[in-house]
């Protein structure tokens, strides 16, 4: 048969970075492209236990189907580390799902029609713009500075959409330690946007893998911690994941969200799945109710914050004048921009021959500008390799920068 | 904020069983509702020495983010698995999904546009028909006998509606033990669909989460053994898993598909969760690299065998005269037609009182009608509660049959 594919995917292609990712794999090769956990993070050895004791004494249930909602041992772990923030929730406002990225694309589906206004920051996470163009929506583009997403800007936006009878539906923001940029929404914004979804009546997606991976700075409130999640009328869905503090490999994360759409997200899922993975579930619910998560995280963070100190003491270091980075607080990423007239993707090309590399940040948007960026990943590679990587990068970058002189 | 909810799940309502399955989760009730594997048929203790190794020794991986279209060793297993029923595939035509489920969705949301025709039996399998409704295509129903789909009324129906300017585009067709009535497709109608599938151009799922299991008659070949899957040009999509077999609790299966398709899956599933729990893929490799599968798959077979056989025996002799039922040569399920007047709606609510429950048949058709019959499942319970539960039924349905005459 030809190719008789929907409207829905034509405009789909491989994910950028999973190709170059291909590329990386090469052993030889110095990769700061990923967004991978160190495998040294992974509390694996906990897990073995916790496993072999399930596999012993629960095997009946683990193993078994689950409800689509989710494990209610797990719900409830999770309701008691959500309360930290300030949150008051119940059962029905939360649903377990493989990943964040299943959540995204279960509250889209549920949510969004063909056609339907998205805003995001610019740039953005890759794999929340495949999600948008899957259900059709179109994504209006949010700049992003030091403090987040461009609060006027997105007013401006909202204005505009409105006035044209197609308003802007949800906002997508990963606040905290964003990818691929590693900056932080303020606090005021943070306020300013709930405000906005009141007045304007949208979604805010607040996506937060990197939440708990805070190397220095102050804890800032949640956006969620700012609405009524509790209540019907709520305008905050949170997307939480264990990919970055237990393990990616077990696709485990959880919505929290009004009770009425986290009801529509459920029947969604039914379609998407039946049920997350029952026995990943379950391990998770016991390594949070034995107490485990705090003093693994600590260990996570201080071996992530030593490997970003040494990557940004690094690249202050090596790298020529011109180039600048952000600072960020905590997450996975640094984002560096070059001087305008250097391509990072002709650039990559010259790293991988150097061994070492990143992903260019037109990856992050649907325009496919901002070619002179792109994005670093400090959590993967081994402390002297960051080092090593970050020299061969700044011999790249110096070359070609002498050579467009 | 109101239920801004996007068209394409307007129509979705909570999957009938699964809230049937909520109210015979009561430990009185003998329920043949659900479609669960016996928990007496996980190996859970395989599996423990299987995760206590992989955790010890490649824990750095099989914790990691995986490939979206899933582990090597794994494709490679099922490849060779596969090559008994004289597939020539590479692992360019598979990739692993998050259970059968997700697969039918992921391929529908490549294949389907809204207003989409899809041939469906009748009556077919609720979550099939949950994922055509998420994608907005519309089924239309063929009559299904003891020899599965009625080839007939199928090629008139491709005739029809090809006439009409809207061809149907997919078949999706359970052809082995059929959920929910246990019928299985004869030979010469599956190599007659094949012939219709090339000649009106649509694709073929076929949905085989219970061939394995067969406790009777001579095994037929698969549908897709009679299409060319390794070429472009094949029609046939496979849907396995190992959820009847190994755990549902792990959602592990697999699509296998002519490559082009294949791909586009793969970018979908991008989307929707990035990959596949890989510590459940890799527990499953080692399971079917020990060769552990086969004795395994025999423990199950004599297990179900017996429940088969005495669900059957108790109801030849305990049900009353006018009540029929399929005689499955395997899979979970037996398909009951009661006098044309009995509601098996209404027949629940009288056998939930008795303390017994099954899943009425209507749940599995899109128009509600087919109201006289019901789905039985005979894995789960053991095989003194069959009995006794099959008796109680028998006292409702023979009290009811009395009341209507």
């Amino acid at each position: 048969m030809d190719d008789p594919t929907a409207r829905r995917t034509s405009s789909m292609r491989a994910s950028e970075i999973r190709e170059i990712l291909k590329l990386t794999q090469r052993p030889d090769i110095i990769s700061f492209a990923g967004g991978l956990p160190n495998p040294e993070a992974f509390p694996h050895n906990e897990l073995r236990v916790i496993t072999n004791d399930l596999l012993k004494t629960r095997y009946s249930e683990v193993l078994q189907y689950g409800t689509t909602e989710g494990l209610v041992c797990l719900r409830e772990e999770i309701i008691k580390r959500m309360q930290r923030h300030r949150l008051d929730i119940t059962l029905d406002n939360i649903v377990i799902v493989a990943g964040a990225q299943q959540g995204l694309t279960a509250l889209s589906l549920v949510i969004l029609n063909p056609g339907d206004k998205v805003a995001v920051s610019y740039p953005t996470f890759t794999g929340a713009l495949s999600v948008f163009s899957l259900v059709e929506a179109d994504t209006v583009p949010i700049p992003i500075d030091d403090n987040g997403m461009n609060m006027d800007i997105l007013e401006k936006k909202l204005e505009e959409h409105l006035q044209n009878k197609n308003p802007i539906k949800l906002v997508y923001t990963v606040p905290t330690f964003q990818n691929p940029t590693g900056v932080t929404m303020s606090q005021p914004r943070r306020i300013k946007l709930v405000e906005l979804a009141r007045k304007y009546d949208f979604y805010i997606v607040e996506d937060n893998p990197y939440g708990e991976l805070r190397y220095s700075g102050e804890p800032l409130e949640l956006i969620i911690s700012y609405d009524k999640p509790g209540e019907t009328k709520g305008y905050t869905i949170y997307l939480g994941t264990f990919s970055k503090t237990i393990s990616p490999g077990f696709r485990v994360g959880w919505i929290i969200g009004p009770q009425n759409l986290i009801q529509r997200i459920i029947v969604a899922k039914q379609s998407l799945d039946l049920c997350t993975n029952v026995f990943s579930q379950a391990i998770i619910a016991e390594f949070l109710k034995k107490k485990l998560m705090d003093p693994h995280k600590e260990q996570i963070r201080t071996m992530y914050k030593q490997k970003r100190d040494i990557m940004l003491e690094t690249m202050k270091k090596h790298l020529p004048a011109g180039v600048n980075w952000t600072q960020p607080d905590g997450g996975l990423f640094i984002w560096v921009t070059l001087p305008k007239n250097i391509n990072s993707k002709n650039l990559l090309e010259k790293a991988i021959d150097e061994k070492v590399a990143f992903v260019p940040g037109q990856t992050f948007s649907t325009d496919g500008n901002i070619k002179n960026t792109f994005r670093l990943n400090f959590s993967n590679a081994s402390d002297d390799n960051i080092v090593k990587g970050i020299k061969r990068l700044a011999k790249v970058i110096t070359t070609e920068l002498e050579k467009s002189d």
